[in-house]
């Protein structure tokens, strides 16, 4: 396997070919809103992807809880591949790629660092509150 | 650059190991809810980490809107990370991986299948509600 | 105006009356899934009307933001009654009032009483990180 | 009874005493953000309450599905309350009122006319989406 075709095998290729498959869709680019679901949410502007970004976590945590309670874990992976969808059309709206995402994660990564900014976050937060409750 | 270390520097290297990270993270595996952000999510249960979901989809709606008008997209990307991050910890509590997930996405993939299944669910729904409207 | 033409006229009359009507739109009741929406929403089951909370919120944090930048806040108004009807469909379903959620508000209410839940759910929250950061 | 202390015992009184706590609540009322939450989430900003309404309907969902699946439908109502507790700081916050959330909705109440925006949006859907795809 050449390196290449490593990368076109990779989970980079798939995010980055999806990305450019949406990017396409732009009416810009030519995208046609009658013909295509990725083309009508760009068209139709933020607030139509952006409401299907809240409908989507929706149906992941109604999923997860199915699977809490005996239900198929692979409705969990198809709602999680439909949040992960439209948070890309979302990424290619505001000019933003996947790759950007994963390097991000990857920057918060490893033993020490992957929990960096959630820690300092929940840290940040607790320690204002201890004040204020002091 | 040897094919490995390409592999390596890849995106997909950059989940898969995210993934272990946060599977170590797992009290099984000797995760400590006491010194981990992650390990503490995983050790509550799922209710935890599925309420972050749906906070962390609002976060990306807020900052999205934000950057509508006029602010950071920076932010918009910061925000998706930490929701596909939040996912993550939820494909793991289900025995999914990320892999999985770009697998679906690239199943759905290609000019005819991409959009295959939102397609599929809009035409649905929208001859069902032709039909109760008729 | 007599006492009870009074409580007709009261928001609980209205949202007594409006209880009353989703009431009626089950299935059960008569209520007819081609020709209501709520009908439709109650006969689909849980997740139907529970994905419409999930995208109704989201639509009421969209309007918020645009208030925030000099929109309109007529459409947060707008989409708050979306949300709470909604909820009020998922009340209906479970067997509950507008009422006991008004009961339960009040039973928090006062000077001291408002914010305790709240408070407590912080506090805790506060104490737990606290010591797990020590 | 009399009509006012009918009043004062309605809904509307313990939403409007509700609405009336939390105006109190705000900085320049001389809410104290170190000692009441709502005053903290009014100080912070709309980000923080806005933030809580996605985290709060996601938790109705939550409980909703522990319902479906055996669970106490009591969580159902609680969640439900802290959604529109926190539904309300939002409104207190854009000088808007319960009252005007409760007429509207009753403004949209009635057999003909509780549907009729939703049925409209529903249609308009429709019939946009049976357009697209014809």
């Amino acid at each position: 396997m050449t390196v290449s075709e490593n990368f076109a095998a990779s989970s980079e290729g798939a995010l980055a070919r999806l990305a450019a498959v949406i990017e396409s869709r732009k009416t810009v680019n030519g995208g046609d809103p009658e013909k295509s679901y990725v083309a009508r949410l760009l068209h139709k502007g933020p607030d139509a992807f952006l409401k299907k970004i809240g409908e989507e976590a929706t149906e992941v945590v109604m999923a997860a809880k199915d699977a809490d309670h005996g239900g198929d874990t692979s409705k969990v992976l198809y709602e999680v591949a439909d949040l992960w969808f439209h948070t890309m059309i979302a990424l290619s709206h505001y000019g933003l790629t996947p790759a950007q995402v994963v390097a991000e994660l990857e920057r918060r990564e490893g033993t020490s660092g992957l929990e960096e900014k959630a820690l300092r976050k929940v840290q940040a937060r607790s320690q204002q509150e201890g004040e204020s409750h002091a």
